[in-house]
């Protein structure tokens, strides 16, 4: 039965969003599964059907989702940027200042989608703290793998994807506590002195 | 009636303490306002006549203290560190291996206390954020002071405050996702560098 299939495919995939999105906006304690079944629009069993784990299976579910999503969106930053400059240090200013606008656009609210449930659950639920944890990794193998096909040394490559990533989260709790991207333009700057730094010594 | 009064005074600021205690390690949603009298041995009707705003005044009022506690520690970390090194550079790096240890010595639990709440609430509760961005603001001021020591010009002292604090909290999220004191190394070398290129360039 296909159409079965596709139909439960479906609504395990939108329950994995909407937790997702209700996760980012509200934290994971403070989301209930009644309400994510609710905006789902699926039957209150079904969760546990697909999520025989509970909450906390599905919070590392939304996570991990979340997580892809949110590395479309960077490369997508990464390729427009690249319209304008093929220089990394002027790259990384621009995707900066590019996440500043964005989060500027969604009124301060939509910063980085896993930070909020990391900060809340890594000390509580080891199944969550490995999902935020596989998800920062695999952003750090996406950006040092960036940063290699501009000519960073292999040495660097690890390091100067965590200084990114660093910079960005620090940045946006900053930016969503003042309402200002000036911690974002900050940051680009920040970056930027760490590729040069890194240049200039190899 | 002084004893009366003194015993008042310590009433609110025992709530104040738990509440920034709870508030820490459970996030705001997440803990209630029975558990935070019960913790700090207060009877529940104390709450409302300390914190007439609710459990967001007291929300508010507990990331302020938060706010002025880890400052002291902070405070302690740079004038350790200064018994040691006097160049701003080596200063700061020691200062990130220092924070990394902290937070391991916690078990990866405790970092900076208001950057949960302050990702839970600032899109929801403008008193709690308030708090947190006047919070951000005070400690960026405290290390502007501290690089202007070190000489550096009024110009950079800003934009290498909020450089420290950026790579420190985005470090603080990796390094309880990760269990590793890795990105707090990382986001020390990526602060001497911006400090390096500061001094290079004036």
């Amino acid at each position: 039965m296909p159409g079965y299939a596709g139909k439960m495919t479906s609504t395990r995939e939108r329950i994995i969003q909407t937790g997702a999105r209700l996760f980012w906006r509200q934290g994971f304690p403070g989301t209930g599964m009644k309400q994510i079944v609710a905006e789902a629009d699926a039957p209150f069993g079904s969760v546990y059907h697909f999520f025989p784990g509970g909450k906390e299976a599905l919070g590392a579910e939304a996570v991990r989702w979340s997580g892809g999503q949110y590395a479309a969106l960077v490369d997508a930053a990464f390729a427009d940027a690249a319209t304008r400059t093929n220089d990394l240090a002027t790259l990384v200013v621009d995707v900066f200042v590019a996440a500043g606008e964005a989060v500027r656009a969604s009124e301060w609210a939509d910063a980085c989608p896993i930070a909020t449930v990391a900060l809340e659950m890594s000390s509580v639920s080891e199944p969550i703290r490995l999902a935020c944890h596989d998800t920062f990794e695999s952003w750090l193998a996406g950006l040092g793998a960036r940063f290699a096909a501009h000519g960073v040394v292999e040495a660097a490559q690890r390091e100067l994807a965590i200084t990114f990533l660093t910079l960005l989260e620090g940045a946006f709790l900053l930016a969503r506590t003042s309402r200002s991207v000036e911690p974002l333009h900050v940051a680009g700057t920040a970056m930027a002195a760490s590729i040069r730094a890194v240049v200039t010594a190899t």
